[in-house]
């Protein structure tokens, strides 16, 4: 595949990924720095995405423009799910005041399909597409729970278990030993693995054939709740909110392109 | 420019958007039809996409991943917006029962940031992103009619204004009258002009220097409502819900990006 391989076509991409949350405008200079590209090139790149209206310019700051979105519009709008989900997480968000999502499975990273903060004023901000590594969050212990035993093996040997809390699960036996826990159980709970203070519990989303093709979660910080009251205020609910999702998922009658993988 | 135009970048920028909401998965051949490319140069573009994860391929039809939604991540995580007005648009819809979108101007297009659906069952599912032409959406008269004269001149002269039902407004010089309206009413109300059935109502989102960086607003089928009831019943409700994200915003502090222009 190497002499097929398109390289402008990879490298306009990872200027377009150099623009991120904490840095949405950037200089020239700065492009070419966070792509390693010559500033010749970094510059024939923004000024073609310029060109095609993916990036704007007031000539020394570049920015990705709305238009960025039509990229991702085509999968999202395929999807059924977060339209499907969108209205059983407010009422989950209503009953526990806390924030919901729903995401999907992508090479050893849970990314955010659908999501409905709380009215917090302190809450974090996490939009749709957002990723985190699957196995130190609740939704992507759901999502590997049920993998296959060769679809399992060949995401955890992608993906190295990085301690990034004290409490991170980085032994491979360990994880597998709750994944059997999750499966067995039907839910996860994950205890500020990901992120300090950081509290959440996912359900798997099963498509008609029962296969597992989401998860729903509630996450909520450890400074608000005990462990223990997660399971017993926020898991019912959740289980509720997944069932009531799932029912509706079956309805659409289509087959959900979640599901496609 | 000319010279400085990496057709590669643009060509397989035009193979992701092959894909949409009809036609998830494609074919060598469709996608070589649908952008004007031969199949080996299509084969080229879609290998080097699966090669960077962001196609999936079982070898015939191929489907973009998930992680198609990093590149308009960057973009939407970077707007203070979609985060802010999302619980506002949720008490709105919870007030009226009828769907609620927040967008914003991009080339004379509308494009949906933040959305909230009604629970019906009969609805329009529209995604982050979607574009529909300014000049016959209620919340595209808000935005085109704060812009500056030399600004809509450009906006006008971009986009022709295509009869899309028999009640579309294609004459500049009548929508100029009603941009006036709307100006000097401070909402926006278009009835059928871009789909038959559609009625919407708009308001304004400022910044804290004043400037329209966005719209809000509310549709409703005909057959539910008559003008008189969409005027009397879902203004007042859309009018609070502007102020009231119009109040986070400006205490968010920092500057939108939505206002970068």
């Amino acid at each position: 595949m190497a002499e097929e391989y398109v390289q402008s076509l990879a490298r306009g991409l990872a200027v377009i990924r150099a623009f991120d949350a904490t840095s949405p405008e950037l200089t020239l200079s700065d492009v070419a720095r966070k792509t390693d590209l010559t500033r010749a090139a970094a510059r024939r790149f923004l000024l073609t995405l310029v060109g095609l209206g993916y990036v704007r310019t007031d000539g020394r700051l570049f920015s990705l423009s709305p238009r960025i979105l039509v990229l991702g519009y085509a999968y999202l709008s395929s999807l059924s799910l977060p339209e499907v989900a969108l209205p059983h997480l407010e009422r989950l968000v209503a009953e526990v005041h806390e924030s919901a999502s729903v995401s999907v499975l992508d090479d050893g990273d849970v990314v955010y399909v659908a999501r409905v903060p709380t009215a917090r004023i302190m809450r974090v901000t996490i939009a749709i597409g957002t990723r985190f590594p699957a196995y130190c969050t609740s939704m992507g212990r759901v999502l590997l729970a049920w993998l296959s035993p060769d679809e399992l093996d060949a995401s955890l040997e992608r993906s190295p278990l990085e301690r990034l809390t004290p409490r991170t699960t980085t032994s491979p036996a360990a994880l597998r030993a709750e994944l059997d826990r999750v499966r067995a159980q039907g839910w996860a709970m994950v205890d500020q693995e990901l992120e300090e203070g950081l509290r959440s519990i996912a359900a798997p989303i099963r498509d008609r054939s029962g296969r597992v093709v989401a998860a729903v979660n509630v996450s909520s910080h450890a400074s608000r709740t005990t462990l223990e009251a997660v399971r017993r205020d926020l898991l019912p609910p959740l289980l509720a909110a997944a069932a009531r999702v799932e029912a509706d998922l079956h309805a659409t009658g289509s087959t959900d392109s979640a599901a496609r993988r």
